[in-house]
């Protein structure tokens, strides 16, 4: 199977890109005779894919189910109690919303913390998007066992998942994880080369508790002892960090996730974006899941962490809007494993086509600074992700049949919960 | 011109809105064959289009020009010498740009303030779209003079203009106008009955400076000894306000404009939305203009809006999204002198068609909260302002050739600036 994007923008000149298999192959003039699809990309911008490098894909169902109160009441009141009447077939058409909804606003690849694995698996085979699934565990749930026993089920299969899907280990956090648990993740991560995927600092509760139990350390300090901290940690928020944390953090290579809209939504505090990268921290974004968010536009989540990088380095100067685009894109797919982010020959061919005449990308003093700042899911025409066109000028197979079964499910789901 | 819409989700279940002239007429089950346009409502939600009480349209040609800078740098150095650069054929098709941004994403008015008035209300007129129209005055700038003879020339001919339009009076700030023209343009707003349009209490630097120069005075102070606070007034940004300004704010029935995006971008401050919504001051909600935004979507407008309403109230209850949705629909129409921002039969047909089907809108356990926290411009599919069609399914006519001229005007405005 080859593609050819014909007469494209590209980093502001006119020219064809050539995909063969899953790999980007040719940038150059080319024959159109040569590939089996041709895109005219004539009123087209070529851009790379976007990365989420942390989500809980399945959380669509909940989408405005419960907003705007405080962590205890909404966890404990509103999303535990329909989180536990979730089956598989809500995880699965949940996950296949949440894909449906990604490849729309452009990102091709989603890491994911969740439970009832299987379902989310058939979902990201199915959509055709690259994902991370976390092999969940939470010492502190009553669903404890069933969390090791599914991982343990997938783990078994792993050879028979697509290519596009990697499996983490994925310990919820320090204070549902005891440290026996999270020692073992790091052998685990460190033995068969996974990533190891846990939510670090996000809440000064958090970050207070840990330094109380664990002799005045912080939830980096502390996780460094146990080993758990390396070049395949993504720690989602580590919103609390210190300037010590950040050194650990960079020198054990970790790739840090912010979360910029949850970390507001649910007032978690303000990640020190300008500080973080001085300070050589590998920075990665993601939206979070959809209750705390409620989208999982990348558009989005790129303003508001621009924003957010202003308020924490309290200047209108924080974070540049190459860095935060960058973050968004290639440091996420890189960090992730994936030889993305970029376009260019010997890449893999993950390639969103913006719309050229899209009012919020108009006039183009700055594609960058337009992306972040101005364009949102409606420039998006077409999205290539692993050299399969997923959505083409903004139709994406079976939509109907996703909306249809999401819509049916979170409606199931709202009667159990309330029943 | 009659137009039914036939079969649509309006609050939850589905009926006809028959629109007349300018008015919604009826709502409940009618008869197609009494109507000139019959849309399908099938797949559609409707809902209340949106009102920009904030804004410097034709701005968008300084789209992504430059970002991420000091106020002065900012303003000194690049917005100031392309602005005096602009031509009317600039204005024009910068507002045209702006008119067909906001169509896109649901907005059917904006409260404008800018200069070269004359390209401003040819594009309005031509785009179908509500506006106020600011007479600019600036005593500080050096187009002082022709600032005033624009305005002078356009009250002119005020009554040769569509009802679309109403003018106001709009000095600049406290600290561009001296304490006469304030005077001036309060007597001018009642004897009138015309809208003020001003900013206020923007930054830390104008509160200060004010209570400096002016007896230990707020700006909202200062601006209420000078009579020109009143219900006809819309105070822009008013992001410092203290406790007596909010309650001067009530009495006066003054129109505090939101503009939480802008508010971030350029670190002007945090609004107290919680306490002054708590406090009776009338708030709408503004996007200003594109070079401090950098878009006109009054969707994202309103998600910031909810999650600076956190930060400034410490809290993860702020305002609910129903406050913010309201700010932005019908409390910005009622405001600005319009009987629109709900959808009931005598209010004007201002009315929104968003797609149902959309991934961000689905599932809909609370379609307010979808609105504020997840859709964006890709939810819009239809969008009637004033009982005529703007945008049938996502078509705007004309577009084409809006986005080549604000191309050609944006390129021509950047060689007049940098040579």
């Amino acid at each position: 199977m080859s593609i050819l994007i014909k007469q494209v923008e590209l980093n502001g000149k006119r020219t064809d890109i050539a995909i063969e298999g899953n790999l980007i192959t040719d940038i150059g003039p080319l024959d159109d005779a040569c590939f089996d699809t041709v895109i005219d990309g004539s009123y087209s911008i070529a851009v790379p894919a976007f990365y989420n490098c942390h989500t809980h894909s399945p959380m669509t169902l909940l989408r405005g189910y419960a907003d705007d109160m405080e962590l205890m009441d909404w966890l404990n009141n509103h999303i535990w109690p329909a989180e536990a009447k979730l089956q598989e077939e809500d995880i699965y058409w949940g996950t296949r919303l949440a894909c449906m909804e990604m490849i729309h606003s452009g990102t091709v690849y989603f890491n994911d913390m969740y439970f009832l694995l299987s379902g989310t698996v058939r979902a990201v085979e199915e959509s055709g998007l690259r994902a991370t699934i976390g092999m969940f565990l939470n010492d502190a749930a009553p669903n404890r066992d069933m969390f090791i026993q599914e991982g343990k089920e997938l783990w078994n299969r792993r050879d028979t998942l697509s290519k596009r899907i990697q499996l983490s280990i994925a310990p919820h956090a320090i204070y549902t994880c005891n440290e026996k648990t999270l020692r073992e993740c790091a052998e685990m991560s460190e033995k068969y080369g996974i990533q190891l995927h846990i939510h670090v600092s996000e809440t000064m509760f958090e970050f207070n508790q840990c330094k109380e139990q664990h002799g005045g350390m912080t939830p980096v300090e502390y996780l460094d002892t146990l080993g758990v901290l390396s070049e395949r940690t993504f720690a989602a928020h580590s919103v609390h960090v210190r300037d010590h944390d950040m050194e650990i953090l960079a020198a054990r290579g970790v790739h840090c996730v912010f979360n910029p809209v949850s970390n507001l939504k649910l007032m978690s505090g303000l990640l020190p974006l300008r500080k973080m990268l001085d300070k050589g921290v590998s920075v990665t974004l993601g939206t979070d899941g959809t209750s705390s968010n409620n989208n999982l536009s990348m558009f989005d989540e790129m303003k508001v962490a621009s924003l957010v990088s202003k308020l924490a380095n309290n200047s209108p100067i924080g974070a540049q809007v190459d860095e935060i685009y960058k973050i968004a894109t290639q440091a996420g797919a890189e960090a992730s494993g994936l030889n993305a982010g970029v376009i260019e020959k010997g890449r893999l061919a993950d390639i969103v086509l913006l719309d050229a005449n899209s009012p919020q990308l108009t006039p183009s003093h700055n594609l960058v600074s337009n992306l972040v700042y101005s364009a949102d899911t409606s420039c998006v025409k077409t999205v290539i992700c692993d050299g399969r066109i997923l959505m083409r000028d903004g139709f994406i197979e079976g939509e109907a049949e996703v909306i249809e079964n999401a819509r049916r499910c979170a409606k199931r789901l709202m009667a159990a919960a309330r029943g």
